[in-house]
C-alpha cells in the first residue's frame, strides 16, 4: 500500500506564538489517520497568518515535499488577517470552485455566516491543497463533505493510491 | 448604539438620465430600515452602467466615505451594460462567493434563469459591498438570504456594530 | 425563424487523433436538436487538449464565425491535459458561476466527484460559451439543468431568437 504524504498548515498568529494549542491541525491528523488504510507520512507547519508565508510554506509542501494533499486549517474568513485563502488562489495553478461550494452548502446548515467562508481548493504543482475553516468541529464536517472526492483527485493528478476504511467514509472513483 | 453607514448605488443608465424612478435604491434603504435598530447614515448614487464610473464611487464610500455596508443594485446579468458586479470585482481585495451562490440558490426557488445572474460580495478597503439584482422584489428575496451573515461580517472587518430588530430579520454572530 | 449558429468544440487528445470516435459531441447536436424547432447551423471542431489551441478555436467560433452559442465538451477536470476550462475563463470577459454551480450541484445527485469539476460559463464576444464534461450521459444531465435560462442570456447579449420544443425543455424569459 501507497505511503501517502500529507501536508498540514495551520494558520493562526496566536498558535503558532505558542498562546494556544493547535488543536485544529491534530484534529485534521486524526480524521485522515481515521479515514485511510495508509501509512500518512505528515509535514506539519504551524505559522502566523502572513500571505507571502503561506504561500512559501505551500509551495515548499507542494513542489519540494512532493505532498499528495495538502489542507490548511485557518484564515478562511473576511478578517484582515484571513489570507489563507489569497495564498491558495495565487499558488494554485488549477482552482476546484466545487470544494468551496460544497463546503458552505455544509456549513450552512449549522449557521448562516457560513457565506463568510472563503474557502477553496485547487492544484499546485501535483498537490491538491484544501482550505478548512479554523473550528475543529467545522473541520470534520467539511472533510466529511468532500472527501469522498479527494482519492480519485489525487489519481488524476499523479499522485498515491489512497485506500480508504470503508466503514469510516465512502469513496468513488468513477469506472473509467 | 452606533451609526451605521450604508452606502446605495443605483447603476441604472435610465434610471440615473431621469427616464425612470429608482424604485430599486429606495427598497435597499426601506429593507434595512426595517432590519436594524440602528440609525442608518445613507450615502445614496445613481448612475449609469458605467463600469469605471462605478468603481470611482465603491471606492468613494469605502475609502472616502467609511461606509460599514454598500449596496449595489443593477448590472448583475450577462448584457454588455452590466458591468457593476465587474467593478465589483475589480475594487475588492477579498470575494466572498458564498454571497452569490446564496443568492442565485434563493432566486432559483423563483425563475430558472437566476444563474445568470454574476452577483457576488466582497470586502473593500473596510466596507462590505453585496451586489443585488435591479429588481425590487429580488432585492428583497436576496437580502432576507444573505442578511442574518452581515452583521457579525461587518464586526469583523472593523465596522459598526449593528443591531437586528429580532422579529423581522435573525442575525447570528458565533460564539467566540 | 432565425438560424441559430452553435459551436461544438470536443477537446480530447484520444478523439482528435482518430483513436476513438468523438460520441460527445454528437451528443450535444443531438441535444440541442432535441431542443429547439430553430433550424441550428453547427461548427464543429474536435481537437488535442491543448489550451492555446482551444482558446484560439474559442475565439475563431465566438469572433469569426458569430456563434450565438459555442459548447466545449472535455477538459473539465484537475488532470494536468484537463486545460479547457482555463482556456474559457481566458477569453471570456464576463464569466457566469451560475452554470458551474447549478451543473455540479445536479452532477452531485450522481457522482460525489462531481465537485472535481470545473466546468463553468461565460461570455465572449457574442457568444455565450459553456463547459460540459466529456461524459455522453452527463453531457444531457447538465444542459438539461441550464438550458432553460440559456435564450434568454442568448437575447440579452443580442444573439438569434431560440424558439424551444416546449414538450422535450422548458425555457424562460422573464417579463420585462
Amino acid at each position: 500500500m501507497d505511503i501517502i504524504r500529507v501536508g498540514v498548515i495551520t494558520t493562526s498568529d496566536r498558535a503558532s506564538a505558542g498562546i494556544y494549542e493547535d488543536i485544529s491541525g491534530k484534529a485534521i491528523m486524526d480524521t485522515l489517520n481515521e479515514y485511510l488504510k495508509n501509512e500518512i507520512e505528515y509535514i506539519y507547519r504551524c505559522i502566523p497568518d502572513e500571505q507571502p508565508l503561506i504561500e512559501e510554506k505551500l509551495l515548499e509542501l507542494a513542489r519540494d515535499k512532493k505532498c499528495d494533499l495538502i489542507v490548511t486549517t485557518g484564515g478562511t474568513g473576511p478578517s484582515p488577517r484571513d489570507v489563507t485563502v489569497d495564498a491558495t488562489l495565487k499558488v494554485c495553478h488549477k482552482i476546484l470552485p466545487g470544494f468551496g461550494e460544497m463546503m458552505r452548502t455544509v456549513s450552512l446548515q449549522y449557521v448562516p455566516t457560513a457565506i463568510l467562508s472563503r474557502q477553496t481548493a485547487g492544484i499546485c504543482n501535483n498537490s491538491l491543497i484544501i482550505n478548512l475553516p479554523g473550528k475543529p468541529k467545522s473541520i470534520r464536517e467539511c472533510l466529511d463533505a468532500v472527501f469522498p472526492a479527494v482519492p480519485y483527485c489525487i489519481d488524476l493528478i499523479g499522485g498515491n493510491y489512497m485506500v480508504a476504511n470503508e466503514d469510516v467514509i465512502k469513496v468513488f472513483r468513477p469506472k473509467q
